[in-house]
């Protein structure tokens, strides 16, 4: 199991952390099998999408703020911060990828997405291989 | 493989069955790995979010209902639940947790809610721990 | 490591995989444990829900589409596809489902849908059995 902490910036911003994720792919020694990124937190998610071009996550974030936005007149969370959480349920708190040769399986355009919904914070993420 | 059963009290509800998984998880056996915890339906969901304040399940609650309205008029089913279906894919139909020294691995505010979305009834939910 | 083929015939589609998947599970040889069905694209999801009434699939398309409609005047990516992004992240990129007996284990209602958001197209799909 390893552990990674992830700087975030922004108050809404997706930070590609497949290479951490294959660092500790590397470090478990397993060659074949499923590996579980699970994100410690709850105003923040993890989600598999396209790095190409920036405009995607831009969007991406734009589309989220536009279902369920920062402020609407049913929230009562006293933080202020209830946006956050629905997203990341809606994106998820871990994502499973396919390992294969030591290496994480992913498709041509994905990359592996922390998403913060409610930043900039320092968050943790936990890695797990399963050979 | 462990089979719970959660009996829910409303039409939209937010349930944490942290407790009934750990127990799962302590009679597995499995010290280190990972748990996957399954809804065998297609009317609720299951997700990991903050327990602090109630405030917050409500939230997300009324936050998906403005997303995915109980009545539109674009609906063809003829059970009228579509918006159900809709939410317990987007929460999605199962969580995977880390397991270490024999203990689920959650962040500090994070539980396990089986999220009810065509309620009350009383629900199944699958555990396997795959150490 | 098996890996399918699905071929979409709509722009916006959700394809019963079910059977395809219970083949690769079948090959496998494994008899307990999780089958994880990863898709390696990122305007394209997986989800599991009903299939009794085709109805049930096309009123999730509509929902994700009022939630996230497919032209909308904050997008950016030159593609055009953006809301296909944002719908591959909600639906998530991969379902984790029991095994048991070398059976998948799904709820009376239950089935794998690709979801399609923008086809038709020919699609991958990979499936791991962890036992």
């Amino acid at each position: 199991m390893t552990d990674l902490t992830v700087r975030t910036g922004q108050h809404a911003e997706f930070v590609d952390i497949t290479a951490q994720v294959q660092r500790a792919v590397t470090e478990s020694g397993v060659k074949q099998g499923v590996c579980c990124v699970f994100v410690p937190h709850t105003t923040c998610g993890i989600t598999i999408n396209e790095n190409a071009d920036p405009d995607v996550t831009a969007d991406i974030i734009a589309a989220l703020e536009r279902a369920v936005p920062w402020v609407a007149p049913q929230y009562r969370h006293n933080e202020g911060n209830s946006a956050a959480h629905v997203k990341a349920s809606l994106m998820g708190n871990s994502v499973q990828v396919l390992v294969r040769d030591g290496q994480l399986r992913l498709g041509t355009w994905q990359v592996i997405y922390l998403c913060e919904f409610d930043g900039p914070r320092t968050r943790k993420v936990w890695v797990l291989v399963n050979g």
